[in-house]
């Protein structure tokens, strides 16, 4: 019994990981392959069990290939690559920071990028500086945070106060005393819509020595996580902001904390300009060929 | 920065699945990698986020070439193949149906066996017979049951009498109305340690056509899973049993239930012989190299 391949998409990827947030990495540098990777078969490839599994995909291609406004805005700009992020359902996805690590990762492996200097990567939220740095850890630019104020976050009984840190996407950090305060979340913690009408993503954090906190995170739509990037960008803002002068936007010198995930460990630093830099380990642990 | 392959293993793989149990398939005709597949590298490669990921890992060996015994043994009898089954953290595991499906797939596919004609091949619970049959599904003749009486099974508050049925592995089998009864099956279901010392697999079985159940699986270690090959097995001699004549261990003719568990469909046949066969589809998604 022979199976039906005619009708199939057969493409090669690769399987890598940032803190062990994982992603189905497709080389596509001339865009061939948009059309055929459409949300169902994205979703079928990112199926744990019955297809390859991961927390997403990210198709490699050339920005002048790309057919994408913000593709092609950095590829006026000279931005050779962009990162054509899915969710695992194949939705398009917004700006990760750990999936932009394991982007650069591929980059380098596959000789496409001089990983001796900095790099711009084209990204649905814009371009993003990536460096390599001499330890094996690759940095991405974050941007800057956007402080919104105070929130409230409920996990049964219980209610804190929360920062509102905007990253791109919406987070509300809990500082607690000890990660185990909020409990297993299961379930959604609970926030003001009118704080946050597209849904929140959640971070208690926990300083564990001067510059280093642990966190668990909540992501909207997932449930609890192994490591979220701007997450941890967002927990590092909202605690390091407790130091600052009331009228300053930022530290007046780079400050950086290890943040300990579940997945493992990222460091987070905080520029006098305001942007902030993510830095982790990133890894590509597999080759293979989607049979369809 | 390129990363030091020199002292990682790296092997070529497939990962596949049947009924949503899925594997990564390593193939190693000729025994190589026996010594490098040690527990701790399963393990990493069976990691769903760190790793390719995998309910479990099959190494495909020649039975001559394969350092077990009950290999030595099927190569005695003429057998060529050894399913070397391991479980994802690394230890040897016993027969899985779901799992000798997604092997019979991929030695026909490498065309490595001729499919035309039933096939012999060994596994650690002894040689077992593989037919592909025409409608493109592949049936493994999983052995005799062994009924054992009754049992008592506890899910929170409730508590039912069960059948006690060995597949190769301990069952107990309890039949519900309908399979919302059990709840959610987030803690192990409670049962007696005399008349399981081993740990014991728990399936709910609810009646929903003449010929047709559905089930739900608790597997010991692993928690509810979405499919498994001899927990359908078990439910549907339990179920089937209880229109035998008080002595009889086996049906006059052959009967076949349609067994629906979360990950899709199989067909479980009770023979006349008392040989039960199990039944379903098997596919092969993707082929890939580990680079460690």
């Amino acid at each position: 019994m022979t199976r039906p391949y005619s009708d199939r998409v057969s493409f090669d990827f690769l399987k890598g990981h940032g803190t062990e947030n994982d992603f189905v990495v497709v080389p596509d540098p001339d865009g061939e392959l948009l059309g055929a990777l459409d949300p169902a078969l994205v979703a079928a490839v990112c199926d744990r069990r019955a297809g390859v599994g991961g927390d997403g995909l990210i198709r490699v291609v050339r920005c002048s290939a790309a057919d994408d406004p913000v593709a092609r805005a950095a590829a006026a700009e000279g931005v050779e690559w962009f990162m054509d992020h899915r969710n695992r359902d194949g939705s398009a996805a917004e700006m990760c920071g750990n999936g932009a690590r394991v982007f650069a990762r591929y980059l380098d492996e596959a000789g496409l990028v001089d990983s001796s200097a900095a790099l711009l990567i084209g990204t649905r939220a814009g371009i993003k500086q990536v460096t390599y740095e001499t330890d094996g850890t690759i940095t991405v630019d974050m941007g800057t945070p956007d402080f919104r104020g105070d929130v409230k976050v409920t996990v049964g009984q219980r209610t804190w106060v929360a920062t509102h840190v905007d990253m791109g996407n919406p987070h509300a950090v809990v500082a607690v005393g000890d990660l185990s305060e909020a409990g297993p979340l299961l379930e959604s913690p609970g926030y003001d819509e009118t704080d946050y009408p597209q849904g929140v993503n959640v971070e208690f954090v926990a300083r564990i020595a001067p510059r280093r906190v642990a966190i668990s995170v909540f992501e909207r739509g997932s449930g609890e996580t192994r490591s979220c990037g701007t997450g941890a960008c967002a927990a590092v803002v909202a605690t390091a902001a407790t130091s600052l002068a009331s009228h300053q936007l930022a530290p007046e010198a780079p400050t950086t904390y290890q943040v300990d995930v579940v997945g493992g460990e990222l460091a987070v630093t905080w520029r006098p300009d305001g942007h902030v830099d993510l830095t982790g380990l990133a890894e590509i642990v597999a080759v293979g060929t989607w049979l369809g």
